[in-house]
């Protein structure tokens, strides 16, 4: 909402919530005076009416119940939820327990990472946004992969994420005396941002990749720093990942390839993704970052939008 | 728990609850290998045949109604609830929104506040242990109000607390990424702890204590820090401050008057109390901290405990 | 660096520097890709040739020892530092410790607050930017006391800060395991931004104002938080103080009265004011909250230098 | 000086600095009213006629410099610098960038990590007191190491630290407002505790272990979690790995194999070590924890003078 109310091209004329009323503001009193519209729980027609694009907040599982309809009704959707990220109905079903229920459109629908699948953006009906987890990962070794710098196997992944990412449902977990001064592991090796990561990635290297997952809970508010550990094809060094790195992302205005160690702060409150890499006894390590409130989730979501109407992609996120 | 489990004249025989089951560990993991009794739901009287003392954890009006039968059993109780602070039943009932159910004990129970009332805690059987930010306000203010120095009224408590201090019931205010990095104060002029700290100070000054108390949530785990400002009876130095708390707290091992400005994390961990004192454009000025989570609750309940027993005052607490 | 990068009518062609040289992004990653500025340390006239205005960021007595030679060379400053903030010499040399070297242009130098002063911001060529507490305290005392509806004396500020006002000097007591988990008092009754506050509350009062100055530390980045208790000159509701602080701020856009009480967090990142009262026990009480690095500071100097050149008040600043 | 301020054997003697002098509260106010010894800078020969045993904590290479006049004097020595830790001096001059001025004692120290090596420190007059990352890391992999079930080449540890790991002395990168809000790694592939690390685990297993050591700095005071994956030799379940881990351990009652999810806070200011496993894609992996303060360096150093003086090995600690 912050981003969308400073898009000069935007007018927001509806928040929904089926739960609250009244003025937005008073549950976010940091957009007091920057965003007047109250809470209202329109129907998808009345909705169509006086919107053309709907980003779509539901958690999973109401994600797909919702968009259908607001399709039909002929909205634009932008989903931030994980329902349609994934291509196979079965995989979803395996990851998330349940059956999808509106299968025909996985499959069809654009995941949404403007530098890897930026082209076929343009015009759509609906995006899936990606998840955090998985931008900051796909972007690290996507260009990797895409040059058969590194096996598809063996990957590992060891990302840290700060609090926000678990959302504001309030559970014991995420509370502050829980969180705060704590680090600590979570869905190890069960995490959902798996399968999506090995989707795209065998997507950009053309066979199967498998990568091991490792999210961990970091005691901060934004933020996503993921250390990658993978093997060489060939022997390659820092200089040739890091070139690698560069030409894969020419005139991507985002993604920063850069040759210090990132900090998680060096991109707080941007649309930014930063990467380096290292060679260590062999192995070739990246370490990358971004916020995963921003480029991680709502940024990506009005990158996506300004690519889906040809406004400039960096329109409202600089 | 923690501090029991090392108290060497104290055994863990239970452990109550109404929801958990299971080993304490799981859902404390700190006490691993420290503490191996299982949680359980004994009746009042299964209690007394293996205990002999209750520390009663509950939240306040449950208390009320769980402690007389834990007496009637047999069993010496030290409430950390608010239940059995205030001494006036119509008090109780206009701060706590209803009434009190076991009013004939209100008056004579003792506040558990042995810098104050140390002296008639021994062989009692019910302590009502005081609220945290009571402790602070009552210790830093008591010597100044029973030697006459400042004025029963006007004084302001401006206090900051840790998250801690919230409980561990979920709840989107003290969920992590609304506290961290946010400074906020919250129950303006009707916090539950000012007929707390008025009674006990009227009380000590044996006139009518009036104060303005202003609670405050910082982005910290443990510790409460009170700035206080009072109006002198007559003109006053800072030294005359100072040796008046030295002289109030003389062999209180817990309390230290200091010279510099105390802060929480001095006393971390600790049962301790530091305070200073300041005279700013006449006003004198008292900067207090203690760990709430100790001194304001679990520490003074086993300080209490020693005193009830006559033990060491200090057992388990250094 | 970072709000000025974004101004549509700004271009940074110098960022100075006696110490460092190279990429600002080296030190600043933050802006890898969007500044790409090298340090330099060019003279006045280098620099009057290649800039229009300077934002002086010197620590005080740096400042007033090249501010004479920046504006002899035809450039206009905003100066971050506090030595063109006070009108009265002998008040800055009992507050700093040393004779003002540019005493005549104290008092003929605008005070930056543009809520307050901002009709005489247009077209100067010099602006003492002011500090973050005196901001936070004087627009939320002004309209009361302008309105003649608070005594001038005996006004209590008990205020908290973020860490990041203490500047990026590698000192002992701002280091993370000092400040991290403590709250702690500084620089009590004697903090350098006592004298601003009084002089311009001062003005605004058209009488002597007089106030004790309390500033802490908080265990967070960013946020001021001010907690002022006033005495009323005759009895005064909540409504009435609400109100007087509206009609004052009319048409004010980054002033917000509002209802609630306002947290540190609600306005991170921005350059907005917030700002509530509550009367406790007959006193008047205010509660607002503003970003030190923002409004505080570098949000103030951006508005002030669209004021400046009549940009709209708030370009690069939502 | 708080463990041993609380030890029932110690009297703390001397509290030496060159730079400091005073009162040790002065610099340390948690330890007001607990230690009154005053700072002093006492000749070798003046240390050994008021005390028995020294805890050296000076930077590596002031202590190879001290020791052994310490020693010389009569003095028994806990060395909590990097000094005496590696075996081979020219190991030790590869990573320190010198030579090793007292290289004869290399190889005849004891490491001090008591479950390791605990019945070697009975009556010793030298202890090199291991790292905090070291420690961490050997615990973990020790038992799976010397009993064959993992590869010794290959292993990955990514690791992360609280701040406190990084000292007092002020430096920009460990100001609040660096660190805060922030994750970062450093000394990717030449962390100075990679070959202590290699060198027990290479004595454990009997043959030549090879780690990736990545550590991370995390915005939390205390606390060390390590990430740790490895080869099985052949396939092995999590709950052989868990019963190797219970085996090795048995009895060493700070070390606590857990099936749950391991935390820093679990830990926090204990001296006890949380391990679990868990097999991810045929991988092992470990998650490890505990106080990089207490664990990880004073505690485990009172643990290890305890064993040299035959005291029980948990005095002081629980």
């Amino acid at each position: 909402m912050r981003l969308l109310a400073r898009h000069p091209q935007v007018r927001i004329t509806a928040v929904t919530s089926r739960s609250e009323t009244g003025p937005v503001s008073r549950s976010h009193p940091s957009l007091t005076g920057s965003l007047d519209v109250p809470f209202s729980n329109p129907s998808p027609e009345e909705l169509a009416d006086i919107a053309d694009v709907c980003f779509c907040c539901l958690p999973h599982r109401a994600s797909m119940e919702a968009i259908p309809s607001l399709l039909s009704a002929g909205l634009k959707v932008i989903d931030l939820s994980a329902d349609y990220r994934l291509n196979d109905p079965a995989v979803y079903e395996k990851w998330y327990g349940h059956v999808h229920t509106d299968p025909t459109r996985l499959g069809n629908t654009v995941y949404g990472l403007p530098e890897i699948y930026g082209d076929r953006i343009r015009g759509r009906n609906l995006i899936a946004n990606p998840g955090c987890y998985t931008s900051t990962s796909i972007l690290a070794l996507a260009p990797l992969l895409a040059r058969k710098l590194i096996e598809p196997t063996g990957i590992i992944i060891d990302a840290k994420s700060g609090v926000s990412g678990a959302g504001r449902t309030p559970k014991v977990e995420t509370l502050y005396s829980e969180c705060n001064e704590s680090f600590s592991a979570y869905a190890v090796g069960n995490h959902r941002h798996t399968p999506e990561i090995e989707q795209v990635l065998t997507d950009v290297a053309g066979k199967p990749v498998e990568v091991i997952f490792t999210p961990h809970l970091t005691p901060m508010d934004r933020g996503i720093f993921a250390t990658i550990y993978a093997d060489p094809i060939e022997t390659v060094t820092q200089a040739q990942v890091l070139d690698t790195l560069r030409e894969f992302y020419q005139g991507r205005r985002f993604v920063k390839v850069v040759e210090h160690l990132p900090k998680t702060k060096d991109v707080a409150f941007t649309n930014d993704f930063h990467v380096t890499a290292r060679i260590v006894r062999g192995k070739v390590m990246l370490l990358a970052v971004l916020d995963n409130l921003i480029k991680g989730a709502a940024g990506v979501a009005v990158q996506c939008f300004n690519l889906m109407y040809d406004f400039d992609e960096a329109t409202a996120l600089v």
